[in-house]
């Protein structure tokens, strides 16, 4: 048997297990600016809402019957339902419906969504140990710089090679929030990290089905095991992020290591979190903003169409080029549907991804006019939208950087109506806005239990 | 940002997702020779005896403090404790166990450890469902199957870029278990096994840490959960090993897909399993061996000896290649260690890698004259064993194929030594009798709930 026994060792690869795991136990409480607790309370509120409005979803059904079958003890809450699970199942679940949507937070950078796997842990274990809204945001904002750094480190190559990142690097932003949460020192920290980085959750062609947002959810609680197990002096290499049989070697050709020291606890990627107008994946926001563009600029409506054309980015057809999708989850990995969307009803959220939407002759009719091709002269974040009426005219924009961007972000009004819609539904309204002012005081909460028992019917 | 879109889409690829779960769903009740159920007896055996063996090392110790802070139901027995804990768990832990002292099953045209990630989510759900010993070994036969044939496909190349392979076949394996016990059709199992695809657990910077026998228990548990989930309806890609976005080619750069498809169903990977004579990693079997050998030929005694030369394949020395081992657990991945174990002991089951054997004096005096080096006219399964004692003799053996090898199997005799030597000062010499009888009638038993009641203090 011939073996391939070179190793792609790097003699200079900084100790970044190491490195991590003393930055998450070790980093002061609230040691940033107020812009990035207030980063943090948006990214939990938006994580919220969209838990909460897939809480009645199939795939939280599903998955919750299955967990069912193991007689969870009632430890946390599952969002936007009555019943209880243990902390590790609280954390599948909540992550799998926080991600249901496709609606949930966005590191531009790395595509990753960090809520899905960072807070579903850290809130289950901070119900259960009835910790701190302060404790609940610095677990928040380290986990989410350990997993996006780790992201960073590796993207693009370790995504192209076919790994869903939220999934495959979120296991270790779980750990470091829960290390956090559980006063891990260092040493343990560094072991919960070599744990979870055992655990990546996630290949891309999973996409378009309910195992999709299992990544994220599969990352929260093994990241959340893994900070029990290293509590209760289970070991794991000291170096598994960086070692030539570690990770960061095995899940990717790139290992940009400066990505992980460089301004660490000094710059917080937490900052760079965006937030989804859209319920879909980010690469055809772009679209979508375009085609409400134009159909409110010109008030078009669907019969006034002839063709729409698209410029995009290559990993747009890529990740979205399903053409004739059958249902609501295929239509969320369609450029297709999504921009026919767009113009027939001037927005895209759950609803306009809806099986009824995807399925009616009216949105099928103008998705059959869509036309996209790949233009390499257009940025991933960007879109080229060209409107054919049956009358002659042609209207045109091009979008540089659509609604949700760090340079168009959601105001905190936009994340508000958003989370309404969401939580409305399931909750009530007037339960709404008593969990947006809670997200908004968690600094100051003395329990995060007072949030958990108003995400509940 | 320049992505790398290029997938290595192979159009030749079979639906080898769809055909494993058509054989797992489908294939006949004990629908194979008498061999392939022998086998399975001692794979059910030999794991159980590793597991039990294990039961009160700290690696377990620590795990299920963890679980337990779960609060998990009593549903399935933790072997040769007398906690109980539910079925998922269970599976997790009993992995764990069965492969902490390196002494389980291999299956060695991969390298995997099949039974610790199979039998262990298989016999844990067995016991909850109260299935029949036949329902038990036929799901052990087909786990073993699809996990071992989807690790021939990838292998080596997977191997060698990292992974640890038991746990990164295992889990499909102990899904196509979970799903023949729970009776799921074609259809589900196809949806159980997409969804452990995305869990692979491991890599191989973990070897000599707790994490390494975490791997196997891991892929247990997420196999066992995968199977629940497609019960109760959820989804996943229907060609998630073979896409061009799936595991295969995420994972592997080999695809070699005849591997799943030639002789499935007439021939099975569990006649190809073997068992080890010493409690460490394969690869330094042939050496241990040789060592025996002149010591017993030659009534050889530390004192006697100058040096020992070791010629060996190139894999030894990277996989165990730690010159100084500091404990037990790093003394399984030292050649050097294991040779002079051979020599003054004879033999090299658990107690020979204990912590205090490996700090003795003698037996570090003896390992510092050990040297080796890698001849690459060697095979992976032979060692070149030379010994030169201080009064000038010189004594010499090739092993071709080690003790414990398909050429050189243990016998039933060896194997029931062996789990005596692991079980009896867990349970006693009458309880270590009574579950060698129980394993060996098996496809009888109406209920694996008569071997689990045994296999408890």
């Amino acid at each position: 048997m011939a073996h391939n026994t070179e190793v792609r060792a790097d003699p200079n690869a900084p100790p970044i297990t190491r490195i991590l795991a003393r930055f998450a136990a070790g980093h002061p409480s609230a040691g940033w600016d107020a812009g990035v607790d207030h980063a943090a309370d948006r990214t939990v509120m938006n994580w919220l809402g969209c838990a909460i409005g897939a809480a009645q979803h199939p795939t939280l059904a599903a998955a919750l019957a299955a967990i069912q079958e193991l007689s969870p003890a009632p430890q946390a809450t599952i969002l936007g339902r009555s019943e209880r699970v243990d902390i590790a199942n609280a954390a599948l679940l909540n992550g799998i419906s926080s991600h249901t949507f496709d609606f949930d937070d966005t590191h531009l950078r790395t595509i990753i969504h960090p809520a899905g796997p960072v807070v579903s842990a850290a809130l289950a274990l901070a119900e259960h140990l009835d910790a701190s809204g302060r404790a609940l945001l610095d677990a928040t904002v380290i986990g989410i710089d350990v997993c996006c750094r780790v992201g960073n480190m590796m993207y693009p190559d370790h995504y192209d090679r076919g790994w869903h990142i939220t999934g495959s690097t979120g296991m270790l932003g779980a750990a470091a929030a829960c290390a956090r949460l559980l006063g891990l020192d260092a040493d343990r920290t560094q072991m919960a990290l070599g744990i979870a980085a055992s655990q990546p959750v996630g290949v891309r062609e999973q996409f378009g089905t309910m195992t999709k947002p299992f990544h994220p959810g599969g990352a929260a609680r093994n990241g959340l095991i893994a900070a029990l197990m290293a509590k209760h002096g289970y070991t794991s290499s000291p170096r598994a992020l960086e070692a030539p049989r570690g990770i960061a070697q095995t899940y990717s050709t790139k290992c940009d290591w400066s990505e992980i020291t460089v301004g660490l606890g000094e710059q917080f990627e937490i900052s760079a979190n965006t937030f989804k107008p859209f319920a879909c994946g980010i690469v055809i926001h772009p679209s979508i903003d375009g085609c409400v563009q134009l159909r409110n600029a010109h008030r078009l409506q669907a019969g006034d169409v002839a063709r729409i054309d698209l410029r995009v980015h290559s990993l747009v057809l890529e990740l979205t080029g399903k053409k004739t999708p059958k249902n609501g989850l295929e239509s969320k990995f369609s450029v297709f549907h999504a921009a026919a969307a767009g113009i027939i009803f001037g927005q895209a959220g759950e609803d306009e991804f809806s099986d009824g939407v995807v399925t009616s002759a009216e949105v099928i009719a103008l998705r059959d006019k869509v036309r996209a091709i790949v233009d390499d002269t257009i940025d991933e974040a960007a879109a080229d939208v060209s409107v054919t009426c049956n009358d002659g005219r042609v209207f045109h924009v091009r979008v540089e950087h659509a609604i949700g961007s760090m340079e168009r972000p959601m105001t905190d009004a936009d994340l508000e109506r958003k989370f309404h819609g969401l939580v409305d539904p399931v909750l009530g309204e007037a339960k709404a806005r008593r969990l947006i002012a809670a997200c908004a005081g968690l600094a100051q909460a003395a329990s995060v239990r007072a949030l958990t028992a108003l995400a509940c019917p």
